[in-house]
């Protein structure tokens, strides 16, 4: 990569350096680099797709929805106003792209030895054919660039999903979504190529100011009068079939705490009908969230919904900037996570079950020797899903890779999961996950802890196979368990 | 290493790849290769010794009492039943060696990149001769090499011992035990190279099912009767008098938390007669447990047996499992663990006794430079133990290193201890270990951090020197100190 | 380094060995190697650079004041009394300073792998030019040679200060100091070069013994009598607003934890004539501590001391030893710090204020991706201060930027912070760091995750322009960010 024309991704980027280890590595990458991306958990909306309309503009494609580089430049001074993040108040912010993506592009200094970094490279050079660097001088010069493009119908969002390689995309789709989306998608043939998620957060965690408007969706779209607990446990089984129907295979899950301790039918219920009359305790409201988490894990032991848990952040830090920009704008900050007691009874109850698959994210990474490989490492329902958000980096990956493998292999990790909301950025991602990956077996090659063929085979596996294997119904996993 | 026919061990392996640091490492690493092994903690029944009998067959020596190997295949789905593991009402379970050696030898993958593999590769190459991997293919052929192999007097353990060069080897044993293992070794003038380490757990831990019992034989192995807790203290100091007479060189704790706080003797004997009656609570027993330890220092400062702690692992995860097969089948899962304060009444009376030797491990590496490495740079009666059991790996082992020896030195630690349960891995075991250590050491030679000759020294002080000081009686430790 | 004559500093020391790494490493070490010392944080005493006296001799200058090198030595066997370190009884303790350096010299062995050893090095061979290893058997020539350098006026303080080229160094001093040293520097003229640091830990913990005598001599010092807690404040933002004319920067700030909650006025003001009757409980000092340190970012907004705060560390863990010894004696232990929730309503309240530049400092490493680049990569008053105290090592520092810079980058770091005691170490603290920010940019580089260009201007920027910028005023830091 140099700066000025000429600019161009690296075919070794991402890799050792060790010159031992280097060859190794673009041997086992060269397995991987053309296998199709399986992306099992993402933010993507499906809407994009089932419309699959010219994106707008560049700061609109890249900078203003993409929560890592929109919080970087806020820490560096740069008021969310100028980003163009919108108020709730509906007050004056930036409405020029040229202007938001100017700001953007003369800090690119910023983004030095950061994933935004490679991933916008990755996007600049590989999708779009820029070859320059982003600095203040360049801005307009690859502003005009990238928005002739968009304009073009092959940056379309579905002539890049192919172009992209992308065998299935799942989305992540409220509980209470009508999946119209999803519906269109279907009627062009699409239906297994972007799935739905069922994320039932709304619903759980019922100290939320506008749950009970989600409670009257959810009464709406599943069909159910809801006048009690029993009632919501059977809306949400609706609603999990109606989502298994359109394709889904998985739920998602994000709580403050790994906390998953059932409370009895009757305290569930005094606790709904508290949030109902909106005189909820927090503690009640989490120990709620807590027993849902439970019973989820016995829904998926039914349907099969492969269950992931993200927990271990706390939202909104500082309630000043949501209370004017609303939430997802930079404040979601990591807190420890006791995956070990919290998830005790769940585990006790159905971590044998065949029916239930579950896959722990984190991104407390104190967590990974101490408490993911050791629980995963012996629970059969157990997966760890790739190292999250703040820890979805080349130092992150690799450190998970030499933290859990020693207890938990590399079959019980889930592959890649990309957790995307930047469309463009995904193939820079799972690229970037093979390269890393790719090192790694590399490295155990290379010290003569494994062999090479077995790390070609390895490699494969995680880029392709297991990711298919962990978010498959749970029929078909057990027969490539037996396999 | 290869597949098929011509498997063997590479003699770089384990060692860093770096093509400057790599021949470094060698050098070191052929000052340590053929020191003897000293094993200061370790689970092997001295009783195999003492009959010196022939192994029974693969399955029942290789697969059915290592834990790391059942967790992990009962992580992907096989059942304890086929793995041979007993069940407590005996209901019927695989009992074909050979059947269970096919349902090992056919998930051999599942092993890459976890030391299990490194050390059942040296086992079955170095060991046992084998020279083809394990699979489904290959399991029947290897089954029969090894029975054969075990069949031959140079398979018993003695020979094997002998073979393995080791010097000296710890056992664990019950307080309450006879001892009469030792007493049959020490009969064949191997009284010295068999010695017993004393594991009081039992009877400290006050709120087990079975204490009660274990009470009573203490009594009766002690010769003491108990009426309370003064009695208790001095039957468990009688016993430690007949551990140290046998050999013994230190206890050994196992301790959900680090907490040493002690109690009033007045306090201890009620919760200790709380106990008898069988009405204790959990919280009282804990703090008997912590009191218990602190008692044990006051012991080792007196007799002089060094104090092993082991804290931080939550026994029995799966109380469903642990129900059916009973403990150490794989449920043991590490929690956070706070030295700081616990210890911290403990290190203030005995910290700097010249009688007390205290050697710490840890699962929760997060502890490694924030609590142990600061704890072991200042107090003299502290050591760290090597990286224990989820920790016990090549990147575990150099990540203990990288973060202790900034503030502890490498003569804050004990060197190598192994806690190994499979007899035959233990040369696998040191032989890994001096290899991340030469590595590690190579490293800090190849960044001028280091002198090669005094990574030599210290590569040899950590093999073989340190070891033993560190368990030696502590009038000698005293004496190595100050020359 | 070789032992014996010849002993001298490799070119390379501490840069990565891969043979792709060091080239590049060496030439981004080479835009560095002879930028200006900024030294903004230490704990130089002023007065050795004010009265500008001979060092009195090796040990008191070396091996007495360094709490790593004592607590070393301590945790070795070696009892404080053979070191010379004071009796608070005035007993008797080793004066001989030949003496104290030949057990230090004889145990130059317990050093190695660690900073000390690095340093030291550095400062024998570099600063006085010593040419063989410490041992038994040279501590004599080494202590003849380095008395003799000590007596010549080329080893004064100034005159190493000007040969360290040192631009600025911030020293640590009493909210309640004349400044009457600092004075004296600005009456010959080295105003800008020496200046001091607002440290009011000893007024804000108002549970400690001394502190009826600290208030008192606030009193003394600000000219404000105290009659209760509006009278406290006005005292202590009189005593910053003197810091600010005498040139200080920041204000530094130790505490348990990073707990910043404010309390009511009226609270405050109840907890605070507690603490004068000597009738304050422990959770109210505490919570008053919080409360000044909330305050703290609220004067800091004002009068633009950077805000530099230093929590997580247990003090005086054997209250034995420091009874006998008092504090900094080596007993000081990390302990978990939570930066989330204790930081939460000082950052709602001013993490976007422009007047704040709040500096965090950690020993607890796992906050590093978890807590701590996460709010500095989102909160713009928020800078990461280096790797400190038991981190401030090779290994920790490359933890660090592996571990922060995903999420914080570069930019978010305050680049090099030295919090020396040992004033000759100055040049060999910055030096490593410099080498280790080299090698890690230089990964990068080779690993094409970043440009040469880009990586060697952020080594300078690093090693000179970040840490200048980050104890400016907040003005010119403002400008800066907009340039």
């Amino acid at each position: 990569m140099t700066s000025g024309p000429g600019w161009s991704l690296h075919p070794d980027r991402a890799l050792p350096s060790d010159p031992v280890v280097r060859p190794l590595a673009r041997e086992i990458l060269a397995a991987t680099e053309r296998l199709p991306i399986v992306s099992m958990h993402g933010h993507v909306d499906a809407g994009v797709l089932a419309r699959d309309e010219p994106f707008a503009d560049p700061a609109s494609l890249l900078v203003i929805p993409d929560h890592y580089l929109v919080r970087m430049l806020v820490s560096q001074g740069v008021p969310h106003d100028d980003l163009g993040v919108p108020r709730l108040d509906g007050g004056a912010v930036q409405t020029d792209p040229r202007e938001i993506w100017r700001t953007f592009a003369s800090r690119w200094h910023l983004f030095r030895g950061t994933p935004t970094r490679y991933w916008l490279e990755h996007v600049l050079v590989d999708v779009f054919g820029v070859d320059e660097r982003p600095s203040a001088d360049s801005a307009d010069r690859l502003y005009d660039h990238l928005a002739d493009r968009l304009a073009a119908p092959e940056f379309r969002p579905r002539a890049l999903f192919d172009r992209f390689g992308i065998e299935v995309l799942s989305t992540t789709d409220a509980a209470t979504s009508t999946l119209a989306d999803h519906a269109a998608l279907a009627a062009d043939g699409w239906r297994d190529r972007v799935v739905p998620t069922f994320r039932p957060d709304a619903l759980f965690h019922v100290d939320r100011a506008a749950w009970r408007d989600d409670l009257r969706l959810l009464e709406e779209r599943s069909g159910i009068a809801i006048h009690g607990y029993p009632d919501f446990v059977r809306a949400v089984e609706a609603r999990r079939a109606t989502f298994v129907a359109a394709g889904a295979r998985s739920s998602d899950h994000g709580h403050l705490s790994a906390d998953a301790t059932p409370l009895s039918v009757r305290e569930a219920g005094r606790v709904f009908d508290e949030a109902r009359l909106g005189t909820v305790s927090a503690a009640d409201a989490a120990a709620f969230s807590a027993h849902m988490l439970f019973e989820t894990a016995r829904m998926a032991s039914e349907d099969g919904l492969v269950l992931q848990l993200h927990p271990g952040v706390l939202r909104d830090h500082d309630h000043g900037v949501v209370g004017v920009r609303g939430p997802d704008v930079g404040y979601d900050i990591p807190v420890p996570t006791d995956y070990v007691h919290g998830l005790r009874p769940l585990l006790e109850a159905f971590g044998h079950h065949p029916g239930l698959r579950m896959v722990l994210f984190t991104v407390d990474e104190d967590t990974f020797s101490r408490e993911l490989a050791p629980l995963a490492g012996v629970y059969p329902a157990v997966r760890l899903g790739a190292p999250w958000w703040f820890l979805d980096t080349p130092d992150g990956m690799r450190r998970f890779r030499e933290a859990v493998t020693d207890t938990a292999g590399f079959y019980n990790t889930t592959g890649f999961v990309d957790d995307t909301r930047a469309f463009c950025s995904i193939p820079a991602r799972h690229d970037l996950a093979r390269r890393v990956d790719a090192g790694h077996l590399a490295r155990l090659v290379a010290e003569h802890r494994l062999d090479l063929d077995e790390a070609i085979e390895t490699a494969v596996d995680l880029a392709y196979r297991i990711p298919r294997e962990a978010y498959a119904s749970r029929t078909t996993a057990s027969a490539y368990q037996n396999a």
